[in-house]
């Protein structure tokens, strides 16, 4: 795929800051960018919004609101606070959507989790959308579940978007979370209209850890270009995210990583 | 659960022989065992499977055949007679099943491999017919696509099994490998009679490896009184296996690895 197509997530290049994130952009002529909330909580959302404005790039998606499962009342209404600065901090940034990262089961009662998650984007979503703001639920592969989030399957992401069917309410698709699935090429068609963010990586193993094992796109047994050709085929017209969360790339020199990103982008 | 219900899979207690597994069962009160192939390698099937109809105790399952998928017709010919000496294995012990680990994707090819295992299964299970021997699919975790298994959901493995209509052909219901899914219940009571195996571990965090990460009963975060009820209320009858693949508790004395499978087994 063409780099005029792409977007590099900043978890890709964990240790850069916004202003590196900003010129490999630029230099590479990839015309987005896709911020975790880490990369500007020391300058603040608004200061950072006009850097990337000021060199015309496209914030493709903020990462991360969500993590509604809670023990307690007083424990879900710090993290209703905290998605609603999430929101705030979308709308800033115009970013193409707010990715939800839902949350695991706390104990045992997985069904309890999946209400909060359900009752607490119901709540959400009508105040993302005042802001002019996107919430994309990202479906997590089922080996996350005990500790990022309790919507394990692209079934389930679309089921819930439809109960609640708030029309800023959608899905981001990662290939590394869904590409299991026999069912992925009919839930993505499902999806439609409601693909609101793609992001690509690959699958390697063995998986050291069910958190940060990726590889980048083409290093891995995953049929990317068959997968960005569904999301195209669904209606999807947005960039495609480069997010690879890797120890191994992690402990890698930036410009070797980014070269890797990018070839890998460049062949699928 | 009351021991009468339990049967204790070789992997749990790997570094065991066949007798101190039997002498385990007894000591403990425990009426069945599960093997796999490397437990009687070297005595061979017939022999072993005197030693253990000696000691009056049930064969569950006998692990494993399947791994369909291969680049050449020459390995699927290897692959298939491996599998037909594992239907006679079954056969000498009057194993209540064969589990079925159905191979992974060799290449990007994912559906490619979904075939391959359907014919490889079309074509054993007549086979198995003959010899009394059941076989059951055991849908794999997703994060073992690429090494393990290709089935992986329980979705679809019972529309493998409706597929295929083979009255020797079901289900082994691994709760570690299938409980993160939103469709479970549904998906549990749809197998029905087609539950072949039911085995329990638990979820552990973090993954170390996507094999053998597991938890004894009780260590993690799976809900298996539920679990093991919705098994009971599509029909299951059998025994419920105890199958803990984990390094951590291979590398801890047998004494204590069963002490604890059997503590948390008495408490599900």
């Amino acid at each position: 795929m063409n780099l005029d197509r792409c977007s590099i997530n900043s978890i890709t290049l964990r240790s850069a800051g916004l202003p590196e994130l900003i010129e490999t952009a630029l230099s590479r002529g990839v015309p987005g960018l896709a911020l975790w909330r880490d990369v500007y909580s020391e300058s603040g959302a608004a200061a950072a919004a006009r850097d990337v404005r000021a060199a015309g790039l496209r914030i493709t998606s903020i990462c991360r609101g969500g993590m509604f499962p809670a023990a307690s009342a007083s424990e879900r209404s710090v993290i209703a606070a905290d998605n609603r600065r999430a929101v705030e901090e979308a709308h800033e940034f115009g970013a193409e959507c707010l990715v939800m990262v839902c949350g695991a089961a706390t104990d045992k009662d997985l069904s309890g989790a999946r209400e909060q998650i359900e009752d607490g984007l119901r709540v959400l979503a009508p105040y993302a959308e005042q802001a002019g703001v996107r919430l994309a639920i990202e479906p997590m592969h089922p080996m996350m579940i005990a500790d990022r989030s309790a919507i394990s399957s692209l079934t389930e992401a679309n089921d819930v978007v439809e109960r609640i069917g708030a029309p800023n309410l959608g899905i981001a698709l990662d290939a590394y979370h869904v590409w299991w699935d026999v069912s992925m090429a009919a839930q993505i068609q499902r999806a439609g209209k409601s693909l609101f963010s793609v992001q690509v990586c690959d699958w390697v193993t063995p998986i050291n850890g069910q958190l940060s094992s990726r590889g980048m796109p083409g290093e891995g047994v995953i049929d990317l270009g068959a997968f960005v050709s569904l999301a195209d085929a669904a209606g999807y017209e947005g960039l495609i995210e480069i997010e690879v969360l890797s120890d191994r790339w992690w402990s890698t020199p930036i410009e070797q990583a980014i070269d890797a990103a990018l070839d890998g982008f460049a062949q699928i």
